[in-house]
């Protein structure tokens, strides 16, 4: 659920640009913000809403996914976009440690739409909603000129972690392998399909059909391991700056512990830039105290995690290379259909 | 949230339209209700999904409204949209007798959109939330070759009233005046704008403005008087039918009960097929056991409702005309924008 942030409203002209980043998030969140009754425990601006309801939290969260935007029709196959779209909502839930539970679904589709095509969407939603025990309550189907996906995912948690409680010196770890699915785009867009290779295929599945961590996430708030955690939808880069801000911090990592699939290198050279920048891994990014990184690599049997780096003081974000070179973080997402 | 069902739906292509009212929402009944957890206490069609937490009900709804599908840009005045889009959504609240709490917006916006249309798409929108205590609690704003806006909306009740439940012999009643979006929608398509005569801008508003009827859903659930409740979104024909369906009952109605206003007597001779078939009224229609009507009429004072008709048994629905006539009813929505 990026508010108003990332890649979803770069994409957008640059004078609504400005206003949506600047002016408008901080004008919602002004005018919404002052009437927010006790139980919204955290409003605007993070992966997920919180409300108290009873003993338990909720956390709210929902994303938009629009054809020529988010995806194209002709290339995602719909089981896959099924699994997507309610998959980078899952993404959100784990971003907040939390476990989701239901689902609203909203879908516009042309009229030209064929009924098999549906079919297979709402199979791999399903598919996917089984897996993480996810129940569709409800939702709205209607007319539109292009395909239009909009879930609401409700989840629960004793706890939440949030964007921001990041402090210098705490470590700094990332799930799974980062810039597949900039490259699994790349590749979709040079035509090149799934079936056509193993590696090709990894990357291709990355960004068709991301996994997202929810375990992981649910064993950071169960464990209270993490200080701030988000979900890499915009790439590490910006991610990572969202960290820094909500925690009113710097950050240091280091460019050889940046996690890169083989799969990744075997088709690109240079894929250090698409790790940085590339967005939609939903992966987790986590701040974790140092004390308890010992805790941390007692996951490591169970989840791939690594350590990339570490919270700093200041609001500098540098990254040290090879030789004890040490530069400016460039903090920028991969512009996907401009 | 009218769940593949009603006017949205029923603009889709026949091939479409077949699956998606018969199969498919079997399908999705079937296929992800075997899997529903306890806690769901009602799923996928009704006006909203009720789920269990803690000692309180939530009811969570969700409708998409897109551009030239279910609303022209150019006519809709930006602050108006912002009301109706989320008052459509207040309205499914107000169809289960509950009270609105927490709102998710999704906005995919064309690249050309002005600042101005976005600040004033906002404004509308917070007025009716702070009018009706609804919190924005998050959402995402993305690119769209047309405008799209997604909401979600969350409510709270101690109970709740559904849409089956009505029994042979219960009363019949709706709130306001029927038909005057429809021919507010018609006049705009004329041509016709605001600040054109008291009449027109009557229409108009009930069109680009609708009132959620909050307050006498909630008195309704508080007093239990209904014994089955709907918003009218697909017109007074369809929604009665969706109540009997649910309710394994017919219904018969008064012709000359239907309750029509004078804006709308005064443009249209024959206004009757509007108020019957046209749509987006947004207003209540309930079922009323006939020990309760005496409690029902006590609320007149503070609430314009009219007695049109009873459910009886079978699964006919007439209406009654003039000099005893009786015939079976035309059960059809207005087509918006086909």
């Amino acid at each position: 659920m990026p508010w108003l942030g990332g890649i979803r409203s770069r994409v957008l002209v640059m004078e609504l640009n400005k206003l949506i980043e600047k002016e408008l998030i901080a004008g919602i969140r002004k005018d919404f913000g002052i009437e927010s009754p006790e139980a919204v425990e955290l409003g605007i601006g993070d992966d997920a809403a919180v409300i108290k309801s009873g003993e338990k939290k909720l956390v709210l969260t929902k994303d938009l996914l629009i054809e020529d935007v988010h995806f194209v029709f002709s290339s995602h196959p719909p089981a896959l976009l099924g699994r997507k779209s309610l998959s980078i909502n899952l993404s959100d839930i784990a971003a907040m440690g939390c476990t989701p539970k239901y689902a609203l679904l909203g879908l516009g589709l042309p009229v030209n739409v064929k009924v098999e095509w549906v079919q297979e969407y709402f199979s791999g939603f399903r598919e996917t909603a089984l897996e993480y025990n996810t129940t569709l309550i409800g939702g709205d189907v209607t007319q539109a000129d292009k395909v239009v996906i909009s879930i609401s995912l409700i989840g629960e948690g004793e706890m939440y972690i949030r964007r921001g409680g990041a402090k210098p010196g705490d470590l700094l770890f990332v799930s799974g392998t980062l810039g597949d699915s900039a490259q699994g785009l790349i590749l979709s867009k040079q035509g090149i399909g799934l079936g056509e290779g193993l590696n090709t295929d990894f990357l291709l599945r990355a960004f068709f059909d991301p996994v997202p961590q929810v375990s992981l996430g649910e064993k950071l708030a169960e464990l209270k391991l993490a200080s701030a955690l988000i979900d890499i939808s915009d790439g590490l880069s910006v991610d990572l700056k969202h960290i820094c801000e909500e925690s009113n911090s710097g950050a240091e990592i280091e460019l050889n512990r940046i996690p890169i699939s083989p799969e990744l290198r075997s088709v690109r050279e240079d894929s250090v830039d698409l790790a940085l920048q590339g967005g939609e891994d939903y992966q987790l990014l986590f701040a974790v105290p140092p004390e308890k990184e010992k805790q941390v690599s007692n996951l490591f049997s169970k989840f791939k995690i690594t350590k990339i780096g570490r919270i700093i003081s200041g609001r500098d974000i540098f990254i040290n290379g090879k030789n004890g070179t040490r530069k400016l973080l460039e903090i920028k997402g991969y512009q996907h259909f401009t």
